[in-house]
Protein backbone atom coordinates (compact mmCIF):
# COMPACT_ATOMS: atom_id res chain seq x y z
CA UNK A 1 0.00 0.00 0.00
CA UNK A 2 1.16 3.31 -1.13
CA UNK A 3 -0.04 6.86 1.75
CA UNK A 4 1.19 9.58 0.15
CA UNK A 5 0.77 13.06 3.03
CA UNK A 6 1.28 16.24 1.15
CA UNK A 7 0.16 19.89 1.43
CA UNK A 8 1.04 22.74 2.86
CA UNK A 9 -0.14 22.22 6.31
CA UNK A 10 1.24 20.73 9.42
CA UNK A 11 1.49 17.28 9.93
CA UNK A 12 2.86 14.98 7.15
CA UNK A 13 5.83 14.38 8.99
CA UNK A 14 4.65 13.86 12.33
CA UNK A 15 1.56 11.50 10.77
CA UNK A 16 4.58 9.07 9.02
CA UNK A 17 6.66 9.02 12.67
CA UNK A 18 3.38 8.22 14.43
CA UNK A 19 2.73 5.93 11.42
CA UNK A 20 6.34 4.41 12.14
CA UNK A 21 5.15 3.89 15.84
CA UNK A 22 1.74 2.19 15.37
CA UNK A 23 3.74 -0.51 12.82
CA UNK A 24 6.66 -0.70 15.55
CA UNK A 25 3.64 -0.99 18.40
CA UNK A 26 2.06 -4.15 16.74
CA UNK A 27 6.00 -5.94 16.46
CA UNK A 28 6.37 -5.17 12.25
CA UNK A 29 10.18 -3.77 10.71
CA UNK A 30 10.15 -0.40 9.67
CA UNK A 31 12.52 1.49 7.65
CA UNK A 32 12.91 5.01 7.61
CA UNK A 33 14.91 6.72 4.79
CA UNK A 34 15.19 10.61 5.41
CA UNK A 35 15.97 13.72 3.38
CA UNK A 36 17.04 16.72 4.12
CA UNK A 37 16.69 16.66 7.61
CA UNK A 38 19.71 15.86 9.94
CA UNK A 39 19.45 12.90 12.49
CA UNK A 40 20.49 15.05 15.66
CA UNK A 41 18.67 18.15 14.83
CA UNK A 42 14.78 17.25 15.17
CA UNK A 43 13.32 15.89 18.55
CA UNK A 44 11.13 13.13 17.64
CA UNK A 45 14.86 11.53 16.31
CA UNK A 46 16.33 11.31 19.94
CA UNK A 47 13.43 8.80 20.09
CA UNK A 48 13.21 7.21 17.37
CA UNK A 49 17.04 5.84 17.47
CA UNK A 50 16.64 4.15 20.31
CA UNK A 51 13.39 2.14 18.93
CA UNK A 52 14.02 -1.42 18.07
CA UNK A 53 13.11 -2.78 14.80
CA UNK A 54 13.37 0.37 13.27
CA UNK A 55 16.13 0.96 10.49
CA UNK A 56 16.38 4.75 10.55
CA UNK A 57 18.72 6.46 7.86
CA UNK A 58 18.81 9.99 7.66
CA UNK A 59 20.61 11.84 4.34
CA UNK A 60 21.66 15.64 4.94
CA UNK A 61 24.70 17.21 6.41
CA UNK A 62 23.99 18.42 9.91
CA UNK A 63 22.92 22.42 9.58
CA UNK A 64 19.45 22.39 9.70
CA UNK A 65 18.79 24.76 7.08
CA UNK A 66 20.73 22.44 4.95
CA UNK A 67 18.41 22.55 1.89
CA UNK A 68 17.74 26.01 1.66
CA UNK A 69 22.15 26.91 1.99
CA UNK A 70 23.83 24.39 0.25
CA UNK A 71 24.50 24.03 -3.49
CA UNK A 72 22.52 21.65 -5.52
CA UNK A 73 25.30 19.88 -6.30
CA UNK A 74 25.87 18.97 -2.74
CA UNK A 75 21.64 18.20 -2.21
CA UNK A 76 21.80 16.13 -5.41
CA UNK A 77 24.94 14.02 -4.18
CA UNK A 78 22.49 13.49 -0.49
CA UNK A 79 19.80 12.25 -2.83
CA UNK A 80 21.27 9.59 -4.75
CA UNK A 81 22.52 8.32 -1.58
CA UNK A 82 19.11 8.04 -0.43
CA UNK A 83 18.16 6.34 -3.70
CA UNK A 84 20.58 3.77 -3.45
CA UNK A 85 19.54 3.33 -0.16
CA UNK A 86 15.97 2.42 -1.74
CA UNK A 87 17.46 0.50 -4.72
CA UNK A 88 19.60 -1.89 -2.38
CA UNK A 89 15.97 -2.52 -0.07
CA UNK A 90 14.60 -3.23 -3.22
CA UNK A 91 17.07 -5.78 -4.46
CA UNK A 92 17.92 -7.49 -1.65
CA UNK A 93 15.50 -6.53 1.13
CA UNK A 94 12.31 -6.69 -0.33
CA UNK A 95 10.03 -8.78 2.20
CA UNK A 96 12.19 -7.12 5.23
CA UNK A 97 10.22 -4.01 6.11
CA UNK A 98 6.08 -4.41 6.69
CA UNK A 99 6.98 -0.17 6.47
CA UNK A 100 9.51 1.86 4.20
CA UNK A 101 8.79 5.85 4.78
CA UNK A 102 10.62 7.93 2.52
CA UNK A 103 10.19 11.25 4.20
CA UNK A 104 10.35 14.32 1.91
CA UNK A 105 10.99 12.43 -1.37
CA UNK A 106 7.84 14.70 -2.81
CA UNK A 107 10.33 17.71 -2.58
CA UNK A 108 13.47 16.61 -3.95
CA UNK A 109 11.20 14.94 -6.84
CA UNK A 110 9.55 18.59 -7.31
CA UNK A 111 12.76 20.03 -7.70
CA UNK A 112 14.31 17.38 -9.92
CA UNK A 113 17.01 15.82 -7.84
CA UNK A 114 15.85 12.88 -7.75
CA UNK A 115 14.58 10.65 -10.98
CA UNK A 116 10.60 10.44 -11.19
CA UNK A 117 11.00 6.68 -13.76
CA UNK A 118 13.71 5.48 -10.96
CA UNK A 119 11.32 6.71 -7.96
CA UNK A 120 8.44 5.35 -9.51
CA UNK A 121 9.84 2.12 -10.69
CA UNK A 122 11.25 1.52 -7.08
CA UNK A 123 8.00 2.50 -5.29
CA UNK A 124 5.97 0.25 -7.54
CA UNK A 125 8.01 -2.74 -6.78
CA UNK A 126 8.17 -2.45 -2.90
CA UNK A 127 4.58 -1.54 -2.73
CA UNK A 128 4.20 -5.66 -3.52
CA UNK A 129 5.86 -6.48 -0.31
CA UNK A 130 5.93 -2.95 2.14
CA UNK A 131 3.36 -0.22 2.93
CA UNK A 132 5.48 2.84 1.62
CA UNK A 133 4.71 6.74 3.19
CA UNK A 134 6.10 9.16 0.84
CA UNK A 135 5.76 13.26 2.36
CA UNK A 136 6.11 16.23 1.60
CA UNK A 137 4.32 18.69 0.06
CA UNK A 138 3.47 19.26 -3.83
CA UNK A 139 3.84 15.41 -4.50
CA UNK A 140 3.77 14.18 -8.09
CA UNK A 141 0.65 13.03 -10.40
CA UNK A 142 2.14 10.01 -11.28
CA UNK A 143 2.27 9.32 -7.59
CA UNK A 144 -1.09 10.36 -6.47
CA UNK A 145 -2.53 8.41 -9.01
CA UNK A 146 -0.97 5.23 -8.08
CA UNK A 147 -1.44 5.84 -4.25
CA UNK A 148 -3.88 4.29 -1.96
CA UNK A 149 -4.73 6.72 0.74
CA UNK A 150 -3.37 10.51 -0.06
CA UNK A 151 -4.18 12.96 2.19
CA UNK A 152 -3.50 16.85 1.72
CA UNK A 153 -2.78 18.81 5.20
CA UNK A 154 -4.05 22.36 4.09
CA UNK A 155 -3.23 24.95 6.51
CA UNK A 156 -6.20 26.66 8.00
CA UNK A 157 -4.29 29.06 10.27
CA UNK A 158 -0.44 28.92 11.49
CA UNK A 159 0.99 31.26 13.65
CA UNK A 160 4.26 31.68 11.52
CA UNK A 161 2.22 33.94 9.38
CA UNK A 162 1.98 36.32 12.32
CA UNK A 163 5.93 36.43 11.97
CA UNK A 164 6.71 34.24 14.87
CA UNK A 165 9.26 31.63 15.21
CA UNK A 166 9.86 28.09 15.01
CA UNK A 167 8.88 26.42 18.72
CA UNK A 168 11.23 23.10 19.88
CA UNK A 169 9.19 20.61 20.49
CA UNK A 170 6.46 21.59 17.86
CA UNK A 171 8.51 22.25 14.49
CA UNK A 172 11.46 20.52 14.91
CA UNK B 1 -0.45 26.83 21.68
CA UNK B 2 -3.27 25.50 20.38
CA UNK B 3 -3.01 23.12 17.54
CA UNK B 4 -6.12 21.48 16.01
CA UNK B 5 -5.47 18.41 13.84
CA UNK B 6 -9.02 18.36 11.80
CA UNK B 7 -10.65 17.15 8.31
CA UNK B 8 -11.92 13.83 7.37
CA UNK B 9 -8.26 12.26 6.22
CA UNK B 10 -6.10 10.29 7.52
CA UNK B 11 -3.15 11.40 10.11
CA UNK B 12 -5.30 13.84 12.60
CA UNK B 13 -4.23 10.98 15.60
CA UNK B 14 -0.97 9.76 13.81
CA UNK B 15 0.45 13.83 13.64
CA UNK B 16 -0.18 13.87 17.32
CA UNK B 17 1.54 10.82 18.16
CA UNK B 18 4.38 12.22 15.98
CA UNK B 19 4.27 15.44 17.87
CA UNK B 20 4.21 13.47 21.09
CA UNK B 21 7.37 11.69 20.41
CA UNK B 22 8.86 14.80 19.15
CA UNK B 23 8.07 16.34 22.25
CA UNK B 24 9.51 13.42 24.30
CA UNK B 25 12.65 13.59 22.58
CA UNK B 26 13.47 16.87 23.43
CA UNK B 27 13.11 15.48 27.08
CA UNK B 28 9.63 17.55 27.80
CA UNK B 29 6.66 16.07 29.72
CA UNK B 30 3.60 15.22 27.42
CA UNK B 31 0.11 14.01 28.75
CA UNK B 32 -2.12 12.46 26.00
CA UNK B 33 -5.81 11.98 27.20
CA UNK B 34 -8.14 9.85 24.70
CA UNK B 35 -11.40 9.14 24.14
CA UNK B 36 -12.97 6.45 22.22
CA UNK B 37 -9.73 4.58 22.31
CA UNK B 38 -8.79 1.88 24.48
CA UNK B 39 -5.28 1.60 25.43
CA UNK B 40 -4.61 -1.75 24.38
CA UNK B 41 -6.25 -1.55 20.71
CA UNK B 42 -4.21 0.71 18.60
CA UNK B 43 -0.61 -0.36 17.91
CA UNK B 44 1.00 2.61 18.66
CA UNK B 45 -0.31 2.65 22.21
CA UNK B 46 1.99 -0.25 22.72
CA UNK B 47 5.19 2.12 22.34
CA UNK B 48 4.05 5.02 23.91
CA UNK B 49 2.90 2.67 27.04
CA UNK B 50 6.94 2.02 27.82
CA UNK B 51 8.34 5.89 26.88
CA UNK B 52 9.48 7.91 29.89
CA UNK B 53 7.84 11.17 30.43
CA UNK B 54 4.30 10.49 28.70
CA UNK B 55 1.50 10.44 31.38
CA UNK B 56 -1.10 8.18 29.55
CA UNK B 57 -4.83 8.44 29.98
CA UNK B 58 -7.54 6.37 28.24
CA UNK B 59 -11.17 6.85 28.50
CA UNK B 60 -12.35 4.00 26.27
CA UNK B 61 -14.20 0.58 27.05
CA UNK B 62 -12.18 -2.59 25.73
CA UNK B 63 -13.95 -2.80 22.23
CA UNK B 64 -12.63 -0.78 19.57
CA UNK B 65 -16.04 0.03 17.83
CA UNK B 66 -16.58 1.13 21.19
CA UNK B 67 -17.68 4.80 20.23
CA UNK B 68 -20.41 2.88 17.21
CA UNK B 69 -22.11 -0.01 19.93
CA UNK B 70 -22.21 2.35 23.23
CA UNK B 71 -24.77 3.75 24.78
CA UNK B 72 -25.21 7.43 25.02
CA UNK B 73 -24.74 7.36 28.65
CA UNK B 74 -21.95 5.42 28.84
CA UNK B 75 -19.91 7.46 26.37
CA UNK B 76 -21.41 10.20 28.00
CA UNK B 77 -19.55 8.58 31.40
CA UNK B 78 -16.45 8.36 29.80
CA UNK B 79 -16.21 11.81 28.56
CA UNK B 80 -17.14 13.09 31.61
CA UNK B 81 -14.33 11.19 32.95
CA UNK B 82 -11.65 12.94 30.60
CA UNK B 83 -12.80 16.38 31.20
CA UNK B 84 -12.68 15.57 35.17
CA UNK B 85 -8.42 14.84 34.20
CA UNK B 86 -8.41 17.48 32.54
CA UNK B 87 -10.09 20.03 35.20
CA UNK B 88 -7.08 17.86 37.62
CA UNK B 89 -4.37 19.08 35.54
CA UNK B 90 -5.67 22.57 35.21
CA UNK B 91 -6.28 23.24 38.67
CA UNK B 92 -2.93 21.23 39.97
CA UNK B 93 -0.14 20.18 37.66
CA UNK B 94 -0.73 23.17 35.19
CA UNK B 95 2.77 23.44 34.90
CA UNK B 96 3.46 20.07 34.37
CA UNK B 97 3.16 19.13 30.62
CA UNK B 98 4.88 20.75 27.93
CA UNK B 99 2.20 19.34 25.41
CA UNK B 100 -1.19 18.09 26.31
CA UNK B 101 -2.86 16.20 23.82
CA UNK B 102 -6.78 15.82 23.86
CA UNK B 103 -7.60 12.62 21.35
CA UNK B 104 -10.66 13.02 19.63
CA UNK B 105 -12.32 15.98 21.45
CA UNK B 106 -13.32 17.85 18.32
CA UNK B 107 -15.66 14.84 18.18
CA UNK B 108 -16.67 14.81 21.50
CA UNK B 109 -17.36 18.31 21.07
CA UNK B 110 -19.17 17.84 18.07
CA UNK B 111 -21.60 15.10 19.75
CA UNK B 112 -22.58 16.83 22.65
CA UNK B 113 -20.82 14.27 24.97
CA UNK B 114 -18.90 17.56 26.92
CA UNK B 115 -19.91 20.88 27.35
CA UNK B 116 -18.21 23.49 24.78
CA UNK B 117 -17.55 26.45 27.22
CA UNK B 118 -16.12 23.57 30.05
CA UNK B 119 -13.92 22.63 27.29
CA UNK B 120 -13.21 26.36 25.86
CA UNK B 121 -12.47 27.44 29.62
CA UNK B 122 -10.26 24.80 30.00
CA UNK B 123 -8.19 24.57 27.15
CA UNK B 124 -7.66 28.87 27.41
CA UNK B 125 -6.20 28.46 31.12
CA UNK B 126 -3.81 25.42 29.96
CA UNK B 127 -2.77 26.91 26.66
CA UNK B 128 -0.96 29.94 29.19
CA UNK B 129 1.37 26.72 30.62
CA UNK B 130 1.14 24.30 27.76
CA UNK B 131 0.96 23.30 24.59
CA UNK B 132 -2.24 21.23 23.10
CA UNK B 133 -3.38 19.64 20.71
CA UNK B 134 -7.10 18.71 20.24
CA UNK B 135 -7.67 15.80 17.16
CA UNK B 136 -10.94 15.22 15.65
CA UNK B 137 -13.40 15.58 12.38
CA UNK B 138 -15.29 18.56 13.02
CA UNK B 139 -13.69 20.94 15.07
CA UNK B 140 -15.60 23.55 16.27
CA UNK B 141 -15.40 27.54 15.02
CA UNK B 142 -14.93 28.89 18.21
CA UNK B 143 -11.93 26.47 18.80
CA UNK B 144 -10.43 27.32 15.63
CA UNK B 145 -10.94 30.69 16.20
CA UNK B 146 -8.81 30.44 19.30
CA UNK B 147 -5.94 27.87 17.86
CA UNK B 148 -2.39 28.70 16.22
CA UNK B 149 -2.02 26.00 14.10
CA UNK B 150 -5.03 24.49 12.65
CA UNK B 151 -4.48 22.08 9.66
CA UNK B 152 -7.54 20.63 8.06
CA UNK B 153 -6.42 16.72 6.92
CA UNK B 154 -8.26 16.42 3.89
CA UNK B 155 -8.97 12.90 2.07
CA UNK B 156 -7.95 13.13 -1.62
CA UNK B 157 -8.06 9.44 -2.06
CA UNK B 158 -8.52 6.66 0.56
CA UNK B 159 -8.78 2.67 -0.24
CA UNK B 160 -11.56 2.48 2.49
CA UNK B 161 -13.58 4.02 -0.61
CA UNK B 162 -13.34 1.02 -2.34
CA UNK B 163 -14.83 -1.08 0.01
CA UNK B 164 -11.65 -2.56 1.21
CA UNK B 165 -11.14 -3.30 5.22
CA UNK B 166 -8.79 -1.38 7.55
CA UNK B 167 -4.97 -2.96 7.76
CA UNK B 168 -2.96 -3.75 11.13
CA UNK B 169 -0.21 -1.13 11.34
CA UNK B 170 -1.60 0.91 9.25
CA UNK B 171 -5.54 2.42 10.37
CA UNK B 172 -4.78 0.66 13.64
Amino acid sequence: MIIINTGNGKGKTSAAIGQIVRSLGHGFKVCLIQLFKHKFFYGEQNILLKLNNLDFFSFAEFHPNFYFNMSVRRIKAQCALAINKLKYIVRYDINKYHLVVLEEFNIALRDNFIDKHDLLRLVKKLSKKSNIIITGRNASKELIDFADIVTDMKEIKHYYNDGKIAHKGIEY
